[in-house]
Protein backbone atom coordinates (compact mmCIF):
# COMPACT_ATOMS: atom_id res chain seq x y z
CA UNK A 1 0.00 0.00 0.00
CA UNK A 2 1.11 3.37 -0.67
CA UNK A 3 0.87 6.09 1.83
CA UNK A 4 -1.19 9.41 0.98
CA UNK A 5 2.47 11.26 1.48
CA UNK A 6 5.87 9.84 2.33
CA UNK A 7 9.01 11.89 3.32
CA UNK A 8 12.03 11.98 5.16
CA UNK A 9 12.88 14.25 8.17
CA UNK A 10 12.36 15.48 11.21
CA UNK A 11 10.14 18.36 12.29
CA UNK A 12 10.81 20.54 15.26
CA UNK A 13 10.97 19.45 18.28
CA UNK A 14 7.83 17.69 20.32
CA UNK A 15 6.06 16.74 17.44
CA UNK A 16 7.75 12.64 18.04
CA UNK A 17 6.21 13.25 22.08
CA UNK A 18 3.15 11.08 21.06
CA UNK A 19 5.96 8.18 19.51
CA UNK A 20 8.21 8.38 22.36
CA UNK A 21 5.96 8.36 25.07
CA UNK A 22 4.92 4.77 23.91
CA UNK A 23 6.54 1.46 26.20
CA UNK A 24 9.01 0.97 24.04
CA UNK A 25 10.78 4.29 22.75
CA UNK A 26 10.89 5.80 26.11
CA UNK A 27 13.05 2.99 27.15
CA UNK A 28 15.39 3.77 24.71
CA UNK A 29 18.25 6.19 24.94
CA UNK A 30 17.73 9.40 23.20
CA UNK A 31 20.60 9.47 20.68
CA UNK A 32 18.63 6.12 19.32
CA UNK A 33 15.39 8.11 19.28
CA UNK A 34 16.63 10.89 17.13
CA UNK A 35 18.21 8.35 15.02
CA UNK A 36 15.15 6.63 14.54
CA UNK A 37 13.08 9.64 13.68
CA UNK A 38 16.43 10.74 11.03
CA UNK A 39 16.15 7.56 9.01
CA UNK A 40 12.61 6.47 9.47
CA UNK A 41 9.91 7.46 6.86
CA UNK A 42 7.01 9.50 7.97
CA UNK A 43 3.82 7.97 6.43
CA UNK A 44 0.49 9.73 6.52
CA UNK A 45 -2.61 7.70 6.28
CA UNK A 46 -6.28 9.42 6.32
CA UNK A 47 -9.17 7.85 7.54
CA UNK A 48 -10.56 4.22 6.64
CA UNK A 49 -7.08 3.97 4.47
CA UNK A 50 -6.04 0.47 4.47
CA UNK A 51 -2.34 0.05 5.65
CA UNK A 52 -1.33 -3.61 5.42
CA UNK A 53 -3.38 -6.94 4.97
CA UNK A 54 -3.63 -9.95 6.61
CA UNK A 55 -1.45 -12.00 4.35
CA UNK A 56 0.99 -9.79 2.77
CA UNK A 57 4.66 -9.91 3.45
CA UNK A 58 5.03 -6.19 3.80
CA UNK A 59 8.76 -5.91 6.20
CA UNK A 60 8.00 -2.47 7.28
CA UNK A 61 7.34 -1.58 11.17
CA UNK A 62 5.00 0.69 11.76
CA UNK A 63 4.81 3.63 14.64
CA UNK A 64 1.99 5.45 15.35
CA UNK A 65 3.09 9.36 15.90
CA UNK A 66 -0.59 10.32 15.41
CA UNK A 67 -3.73 8.74 15.37
CA UNK A 68 -5.23 5.54 15.42
CA UNK A 69 -5.15 2.54 13.81
CA UNK A 70 -7.47 -0.38 14.07
CA UNK A 71 -5.81 -4.06 14.22
CA UNK A 72 -8.30 -6.62 12.46
CA UNK A 73 -8.16 -10.28 13.31
CA UNK A 74 -9.65 -13.09 11.78
CA UNK A 75 -9.96 -16.90 13.48
CA UNK A 76 -9.41 -19.73 10.46
CA UNK A 77 -9.91 -17.44 7.67
CA UNK A 78 -13.94 -16.09 9.04
CA UNK A 79 -14.81 -12.38 8.38
CA UNK A 80 -12.19 -10.22 10.18
CA UNK A 81 -13.26 -8.06 13.46
CA UNK A 82 -11.80 -5.36 15.03
CA UNK A 83 -9.49 -7.01 17.43
CA UNK A 84 -8.35 -3.64 19.32
CA UNK A 85 -6.86 -0.13 18.54
CA UNK A 86 -3.66 0.96 19.29
CA UNK A 87 -2.51 5.03 18.95
CA UNK A 88 0.30 6.81 19.44
CA UNK A 89 3.27 5.70 20.73
CA UNK A 90 2.65 1.74 19.62
CA UNK A 91 4.31 0.00 17.12
CA UNK A 92 2.77 -2.72 14.42
CA UNK A 93 3.49 -4.90 12.07
CA UNK A 94 6.56 -6.30 13.23
CA UNK A 95 6.24 -10.37 11.99
CA UNK A 96 7.41 -10.38 8.18
CA UNK A 97 10.26 -8.55 9.78
CA UNK A 98 11.29 -10.63 12.69
CA UNK A 99 10.08 -14.03 10.96
CA UNK A 100 9.76 -13.34 7.90
CA UNK A 101 6.15 -14.72 8.25
CA UNK A 102 2.99 -13.14 6.55
CA UNK A 103 1.09 -10.26 8.50
CA UNK A 104 -1.43 -11.99 10.49
CA UNK A 105 -3.69 -8.77 11.43
CA UNK A 106 -5.35 -6.41 8.88
CA UNK A 107 -4.17 -2.41 9.60
CA UNK A 108 -6.67 0.45 8.57
CA UNK A 109 -6.27 3.84 9.86
CA UNK A 110 -9.24 5.10 12.10
CA UNK A 111 -8.69 9.20 11.55
CA UNK A 112 -5.71 10.48 9.80
CA UNK A 113 -2.87 9.66 11.32
CA UNK A 114 1.09 9.75 11.08
CA UNK A 115 3.38 7.05 11.01
CA UNK A 116 7.11 6.14 10.66
CA UNK A 117 7.86 3.31 8.69
CA UNK A 118 11.18 1.29 9.09
CA UNK A 119 11.64 -1.06 6.12
CA UNK A 120 15.01 -2.98 5.42
CA UNK A 121 16.85 -0.01 4.29
CA UNK A 122 15.91 2.20 7.46
CA UNK A 123 16.72 -0.79 9.97
CA UNK A 124 20.36 -1.29 7.92
CA UNK A 125 20.79 2.47 8.70
CA UNK A 126 19.74 2.26 12.27
CA UNK A 127 22.08 -0.88 12.73
CA UNK A 128 24.97 1.05 11.42
CA UNK A 129 24.74 3.18 14.44
CA UNK A 130 23.17 1.17 16.55
CA UNK A 131 24.43 -2.89 16.23
CA UNK A 132 22.39 -3.79 19.23
CA UNK A 133 19.33 -3.08 17.15
CA UNK A 134 18.39 -6.75 17.14
CA UNK A 135 18.04 -6.86 20.85
CA UNK A 136 15.97 -3.86 21.16
CA UNK A 137 13.91 -4.94 18.44
CA UNK A 138 13.29 -8.24 20.37
CA UNK A 139 12.44 -5.74 23.60
CA UNK A 140 9.61 -4.55 21.05
CA UNK A 141 8.54 -7.92 19.82
CA UNK A 142 8.11 -8.56 23.79
CA UNK A 143 6.78 -5.60 24.67
CA UNK A 144 3.78 -6.50 22.15
CA UNK A 145 3.43 -10.01 22.93
CA UNK A 146 2.74 -8.86 26.46
CA UNK A 147 0.65 -6.40 25.54
CA UNK A 148 -1.36 -8.93 23.46
CA UNK A 149 -1.53 -10.85 26.40
CA UNK A 150 -3.21 -8.02 28.30
CA UNK A 151 -5.93 -8.44 25.71
CA UNK A 152 -6.48 -11.83 25.87
CA UNK A 153 -6.62 -11.40 29.87
CA UNK A 154 -9.41 -8.49 29.21
CA UNK A 155 -11.73 -10.90 26.99
CA UNK A 156 -11.19 -13.98 29.64
CA UNK A 157 -13.37 -11.99 31.93
CA UNK A 158 -16.45 -13.54 32.08
CA UNK A 159 -19.48 -11.07 32.41
CA UNK A 160 -20.18 -8.99 29.25
CA UNK A 161 -20.81 -5.63 30.52
CA UNK A 162 -17.36 -5.97 32.40
CA UNK A 163 -15.43 -6.46 29.37
CA UNK A 164 -17.39 -3.40 27.62
CA UNK A 165 -16.06 -1.15 30.84
CA UNK A 166 -12.45 -2.60 30.61
CA UNK A 167 -12.02 -2.11 26.67
CA UNK A 168 -13.49 1.67 27.23
CA UNK A 169 -10.58 1.78 30.18
CA UNK A 170 -7.91 0.38 28.41
CA UNK A 171 -8.67 2.83 24.98
CA UNK A 172 -9.40 5.86 27.28
CA UNK A 173 -6.04 5.01 29.12
CA UNK A 174 -5.11 8.48 30.97
CA UNK A 175 -2.23 10.24 29.41
CA UNK A 176 -3.37 9.40 26.25
CA UNK A 177 -5.42 11.98 25.70
CA UNK A 178 -8.32 10.07 24.51
CA UNK A 179 -10.63 10.61 26.82
CA UNK A 180 -13.15 10.62 23.47
CA UNK A 181 -12.96 8.02 21.03
CA UNK A 182 -14.25 8.01 17.96
CA UNK A 183 -15.72 4.66 18.21
CA UNK A 184 -19.31 2.76 17.30
CA UNK A 185 -21.11 0.86 19.50
CA UNK A 186 -20.99 -2.27 17.29
CA UNK A 187 -17.15 -1.86 16.83
CA UNK A 188 -16.90 -1.58 20.86
CA UNK A 189 -19.10 -4.83 20.73
CA UNK A 190 -16.89 -6.29 18.72
CA UNK A 191 -13.73 -5.70 20.50
CA UNK A 192 -15.76 -6.56 23.67
CA UNK A 193 -16.88 -9.95 21.97
CA UNK A 194 -20.46 -8.44 23.54
CA UNK A 195 -23.64 -8.68 21.66
CA UNK A 196 -25.06 -5.44 20.64
CA UNK A 197 -28.00 -5.65 22.85
CA UNK A 198 -25.36 -6.26 25.55
CA UNK A 199 -23.27 -2.72 24.67
CA UNK A 200 -26.37 -0.75 24.19
CA UNK A 201 -28.14 -1.76 27.54
CA UNK A 202 -24.47 -1.59 29.09
CA UNK A 203 -23.97 1.53 27.76
CA UNK A 204 -27.39 2.85 29.03
CA UNK A 205 -26.45 2.17 32.47
CA UNK A 206 -23.20 3.41 32.46
CA UNK A 207 -24.51 7.11 30.81
CA UNK A 208 -26.97 6.93 33.13
CA UNK A 209 -24.42 6.72 36.50
CA UNK A 210 -22.72 9.62 34.71
CA UNK A 211 -19.62 7.33 33.84
CA UNK A 212 -19.55 7.50 30.00
CA UNK A 213 -21.33 9.63 27.35
CA UNK A 214 -22.22 8.23 24.19
CA UNK A 215 -22.31 10.53 20.74
CA UNK A 216 -22.74 9.78 17.50
CA UNK A 217 -20.21 7.18 16.55
CA UNK A 218 -18.50 8.83 19.73
CA UNK A 219 -17.95 7.50 23.48
CA UNK A 220 -16.07 9.28 26.09
CA UNK A 221 -14.91 8.31 29.86
CA UNK A 222 -16.60 10.69 31.69
CA UNK A 223 -15.66 9.63 35.23
CA UNK A 224 -12.59 7.45 34.79
CA UNK A 225 -12.16 6.22 38.71
CA UNK A 226 -16.19 6.04 38.69
CA UNK A 227 -15.89 3.60 36.20
CA UNK A 228 -12.80 1.53 37.60
CA UNK A 229 -15.19 1.08 40.27
CA UNK A 230 -18.33 0.04 38.40
CA UNK A 231 -15.89 -2.68 36.89
CA UNK A 232 -14.55 -3.50 40.04
CA UNK A 233 -17.82 -4.15 41.69
CA UNK A 234 -20.00 -4.88 39.36
CA UNK A 235 -21.33 -8.40 38.62
CA UNK A 236 -24.55 -7.90 36.55
CA UNK A 237 -24.69 -10.02 33.15
CA UNK A 238 -25.85 -8.00 30.41
CA UNK B 1 11.62 -21.60 42.38
CA UNK B 2 13.66 -24.72 42.72
CA UNK B 3 12.72 -27.14 39.94
CA UNK B 4 12.68 -31.01 41.49
CA UNK B 5 16.00 -32.01 39.16
CA UNK B 6 18.04 -29.62 37.92
CA UNK B 7 21.55 -30.83 35.19
CA UNK B 8 23.39 -30.43 32.21
CA UNK B 9 23.91 -32.96 29.26
CA UNK B 10 22.13 -33.86 26.44
CA UNK B 11 20.63 -37.54 26.47
CA UNK B 12 20.46 -39.68 23.40
CA UNK B 13 19.35 -38.46 19.66
CA UNK B 14 15.36 -38.10 19.79
CA UNK B 15 14.72 -37.27 23.31
CA UNK B 16 14.40 -33.29 22.67
CA UNK B 17 12.92 -33.69 18.80
CA UNK B 18 9.24 -32.38 20.96
CA UNK B 19 11.24 -29.13 21.92
CA UNK B 20 13.08 -29.16 18.32
CA UNK B 21 9.50 -29.72 16.39
CA UNK B 22 8.04 -26.70 18.19
CA UNK B 23 7.84 -22.70 15.71
CA UNK B 24 10.71 -21.55 16.79
CA UNK B 25 14.03 -24.21 16.80
CA UNK B 26 12.29 -25.46 14.03
CA UNK B 27 13.18 -22.59 11.69
CA UNK B 28 17.15 -22.80 13.08
CA UNK B 29 20.15 -24.54 12.07
CA UNK B 30 20.96 -27.70 13.70
CA UNK B 31 24.29 -25.88 14.86
CA UNK B 32 22.04 -23.81 16.62
CA UNK B 33 19.89 -26.73 18.81
CA UNK B 34 22.63 -28.75 19.40
CA UNK B 35 24.16 -25.79 20.78
CA UNK B 36 21.16 -24.60 23.10
CA UNK B 37 20.90 -27.96 24.36
CA UNK B 38 24.36 -28.15 25.38
CA UNK B 39 24.46 -25.54 26.85
CA UNK B 40 20.41 -25.28 28.25
CA UNK B 41 19.70 -26.79 31.99
CA UNK B 42 17.16 -29.48 32.41
CA UNK B 43 14.75 -29.23 34.58
CA UNK B 44 11.69 -31.58 35.82
CA UNK B 45 8.70 -30.53 37.50
CA UNK B 46 5.64 -32.77 38.87
CA UNK B 47 1.98 -32.34 38.26
CA UNK B 48 0.85 -29.10 39.79
CA UNK B 49 4.35 -27.81 40.22
CA UNK B 50 4.50 -24.10 39.98
CA UNK B 51 7.23 -22.83 37.61
CA UNK B 52 6.72 -18.97 37.80
CA UNK B 53 4.66 -16.52 39.01
CA UNK B 54 3.39 -13.36 38.13
CA UNK B 55 4.77 -10.62 39.49
CA UNK B 56 8.39 -12.52 39.90
CA UNK B 57 11.64 -11.72 37.86
CA UNK B 58 12.93 -14.66 37.24
CA UNK B 59 14.90 -14.53 33.77
CA UNK B 60 14.89 -17.77 33.12
CA UNK B 61 13.84 -18.79 28.88
CA UNK B 62 12.22 -22.11 29.48
CA UNK B 63 11.40 -24.26 26.53
CA UNK B 64 8.98 -27.44 26.88
CA UNK B 65 10.46 -30.76 26.10
CA UNK B 66 7.85 -32.78 27.15
CA UNK B 67 4.60 -32.34 29.13
CA UNK B 68 2.53 -29.73 29.49
CA UNK B 69 2.26 -25.87 31.50
CA UNK B 70 -0.96 -23.89 31.94
CA UNK B 71 -0.84 -20.84 32.10
CA UNK B 72 -2.49 -18.30 34.18
CA UNK B 73 -3.28 -15.27 33.10
CA UNK B 74 -5.27 -12.28 35.71
CA UNK B 75 -6.92 -9.03 34.65
CA UNK B 76 -6.26 -6.19 37.17
CA UNK B 77 -5.35 -8.51 39.84
CA UNK B 78 -8.69 -10.34 40.27
CA UNK B 79 -8.20 -14.24 40.53
CA UNK B 80 -5.87 -16.20 38.14
CA UNK B 81 -7.73 -17.98 35.20
CA UNK B 82 -6.44 -20.47 32.97
CA UNK B 83 -4.87 -18.62 29.58
CA UNK B 84 -4.17 -21.54 27.42
CA UNK B 85 -2.07 -24.62 28.11
CA UNK B 86 1.05 -24.86 26.14
CA UNK B 87 3.35 -27.76 25.18
CA UNK B 88 6.01 -29.48 23.39
CA UNK B 89 8.55 -27.01 21.71
CA UNK B 90 6.98 -24.01 23.25
CA UNK B 91 8.64 -22.00 24.47
CA UNK B 92 7.88 -19.11 27.54
CA UNK B 93 8.65 -16.49 30.26
CA UNK B 94 10.53 -14.80 27.89
CA UNK B 95 9.34 -11.08 29.53
CA UNK B 96 12.27 -10.47 32.33
CA UNK B 97 15.10 -11.54 30.04
CA UNK B 98 13.98 -9.43 27.03
CA UNK B 99 12.27 -6.55 28.32
CA UNK B 100 13.53 -6.50 32.22
CA UNK B 101 10.03 -6.61 33.32
CA UNK B 102 8.13 -9.23 35.85
CA UNK B 103 6.32 -12.22 34.58
CA UNK B 104 2.74 -11.61 33.38
CA UNK B 105 1.69 -14.65 33.83
CA UNK B 106 2.04 -17.28 36.15
CA UNK B 107 3.17 -20.82 34.81
CA UNK B 108 2.10 -24.55 36.27
CA UNK B 109 3.21 -28.39 35.16
CA UNK B 110 0.17 -29.62 34.74
CA UNK B 111 1.64 -33.07 34.03
CA UNK B 112 5.54 -34.06 34.76
CA UNK B 113 7.07 -32.50 32.55
CA UNK B 114 10.71 -31.67 31.73
CA UNK B 115 11.75 -27.87 30.33
CA UNK B 116 15.37 -26.77 29.48
CA UNK B 117 15.76 -23.31 30.78
CA UNK B 118 18.31 -20.62 29.72
CA UNK B 119 19.16 -18.22 32.11
CA UNK B 120 21.90 -15.48 32.40
CA UNK B 121 24.60 -17.71 32.19
CA UNK B 122 23.35 -20.02 29.47
CA UNK B 123 22.45 -17.59 26.94
CA UNK B 124 25.74 -15.79 27.54
CA UNK B 125 27.51 -18.98 26.71
CA UNK B 126 25.20 -19.39 23.72
CA UNK B 127 25.82 -16.02 22.43
CA UNK B 128 29.55 -16.61 21.94
CA UNK B 129 28.89 -18.93 19.69
CA UNK B 130 26.19 -17.61 18.01
CA UNK B 131 26.47 -13.91 18.62
CA UNK B 132 23.02 -13.48 16.21
CA UNK B 133 21.48 -14.58 19.28
CA UNK B 134 18.98 -11.58 20.25
CA UNK B 135 18.05 -11.68 16.60
CA UNK B 136 17.11 -15.59 17.06
CA UNK B 137 14.96 -14.21 20.48
CA UNK B 138 13.71 -11.06 18.69
CA UNK B 139 12.26 -13.71 16.11
CA UNK B 140 11.32 -16.07 19.31
CA UNK B 141 9.70 -13.38 21.31
CA UNK B 142 7.59 -12.26 17.71
CA UNK B 143 6.09 -15.63 16.92
CA UNK B 144 5.09 -15.32 20.85
CA UNK B 145 3.01 -12.82 20.00
CA UNK B 146 1.50 -14.17 17.05
CA UNK B 147 0.64 -17.06 19.06
CA UNK B 148 -0.78 -15.23 21.53
CA UNK B 149 -2.60 -12.67 18.83
CA UNK B 150 -4.31 -16.31 17.44
CA UNK B 151 -6.01 -16.59 21.05
CA UNK B 152 -7.26 -13.01 20.58
CA UNK B 153 -9.03 -14.00 17.37
CA UNK B 154 -10.38 -17.08 19.43
CA UNK B 155 -11.92 -15.38 22.06
CA UNK B 156 -13.31 -12.55 19.83
CA UNK B 157 -15.82 -15.88 18.19
CA UNK B 158 -19.03 -15.15 19.16
CA UNK B 159 -20.46 -18.49 20.13
CA UNK B 160 -19.40 -20.15 23.57
CA UNK B 161 -19.89 -23.24 21.72
CA UNK B 162 -17.79 -22.79 18.89
CA UNK B 163 -15.40 -20.99 21.25
CA UNK B 164 -15.32 -24.52 23.32
CA UNK B 165 -14.35 -26.31 19.64
CA UNK B 166 -12.13 -23.82 19.10
CA UNK B 167 -10.17 -24.44 21.98
CA UNK B 168 -10.30 -28.22 22.02
CA UNK B 169 -8.87 -28.33 17.89
CA UNK B 170 -6.31 -25.89 18.92
CA UNK B 171 -5.08 -27.71 21.99
CA UNK B 172 -5.33 -31.14 20.16
CA UNK B 173 -3.36 -29.95 17.26
CA UNK B 174 -2.40 -32.92 14.64
CA UNK B 175 0.96 -33.96 15.11
CA UNK B 176 1.13 -33.15 18.97
CA UNK B 177 0.67 -36.63 19.87
CA UNK B 178 -2.18 -34.64 21.45
CA UNK B 179 -5.70 -36.23 20.53
CA UNK B 180 -6.53 -36.71 24.24
CA UNK B 181 -5.78 -33.96 27.28
CA UNK B 182 -5.82 -33.78 30.73
CA UNK B 183 -8.51 -31.18 30.76
CA UNK B 184 -11.47 -30.68 33.26
CA UNK B 185 -14.42 -29.44 31.93
CA UNK B 186 -14.43 -26.43 34.17
CA UNK B 187 -10.82 -25.76 33.02
CA UNK B 188 -12.15 -25.71 29.49
CA UNK B 189 -14.74 -23.11 30.17
CA UNK B 190 -11.84 -20.82 31.48
CA UNK B 191 -10.11 -20.96 28.91
CA UNK B 192 -13.12 -20.31 26.21
CA UNK B 193 -15.03 -17.73 28.39
CA UNK B 194 -17.91 -19.99 28.61
CA UNK B 195 -20.27 -21.34 31.27
CA UNK B 196 -20.16 -24.27 33.12
CA UNK B 197 -23.37 -24.65 31.75
CA UNK B 198 -22.55 -24.42 28.58
CA UNK B 199 -19.24 -26.40 28.58
CA UNK B 200 -21.23 -29.16 29.65
CA UNK B 201 -24.24 -28.90 27.37
CA UNK B 202 -21.23 -28.47 24.58
CA UNK B 203 -19.83 -31.25 25.08
CA UNK B 204 -22.90 -33.62 25.23
CA UNK B 205 -23.79 -32.54 21.59
CA UNK B 206 -20.40 -33.01 20.66
CA UNK B 207 -19.63 -35.95 22.05
CA UNK B 208 -23.49 -37.31 20.63
CA UNK B 209 -21.89 -36.75 17.53
CA UNK B 210 -18.81 -38.87 17.83
CA UNK B 211 -16.68 -35.79 17.68
CA UNK B 212 -15.26 -35.87 21.30
CA UNK B 213 -14.67 -38.72 24.18
CA UNK B 214 -15.35 -36.98 27.49
CA UNK B 215 -13.80 -39.31 30.61
CA UNK B 216 -12.69 -38.24 33.90
CA UNK B 217 -10.45 -34.62 33.63
CA UNK B 218 -10.19 -36.39 30.22
CA UNK B 219 -11.18 -34.89 26.71
CA UNK B 220 -10.46 -36.62 23.50
CA UNK B 221 -11.21 -35.58 20.38
CA UNK B 222 -12.30 -38.35 18.44
CA UNK B 223 -12.92 -36.83 15.08
CA UNK B 224 -11.30 -33.98 13.90
CA UNK B 225 -12.28 -33.29 10.52
CA UNK B 226 -15.61 -33.80 12.09
CA UNK B 227 -15.09 -30.98 15.07
CA UNK B 228 -13.62 -28.58 12.28
CA UNK B 229 -16.45 -28.87 9.87
CA UNK B 230 -18.84 -28.63 13.33
CA UNK B 231 -16.70 -25.55 14.09
CA UNK B 232 -17.40 -23.95 10.59
CA UNK B 233 -21.01 -24.58 10.27
CA UNK B 234 -22.57 -24.30 13.63
CA UNK B 235 -24.41 -21.32 14.41
CA UNK B 236 -25.91 -22.55 17.74
CA UNK B 237 -25.77 -20.04 20.56
CA UNK B 238 -24.58 -22.52 24.23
Amino acid sequence: MEPIHDARGAPGDGHFAGLFAGAWLSRQPAAFRQHLIAVGRRAFYGRRYPIGFEGDDDRRILGIVSGSIGCLTSHRQHMPVLGTIIGPGQWFGMGPQLIGSERILSFVAREPSELISLGDTELWRLREAFPDLPQRLAGLAQLQSNHIAGLVAELLVPEADRRIAAVLLRLCEPGSGKDSLPLSQSELGEMANASRASVSRTLRVLAQRGLVEVGYGRIAVEDRAGLEAWFETSRTVA
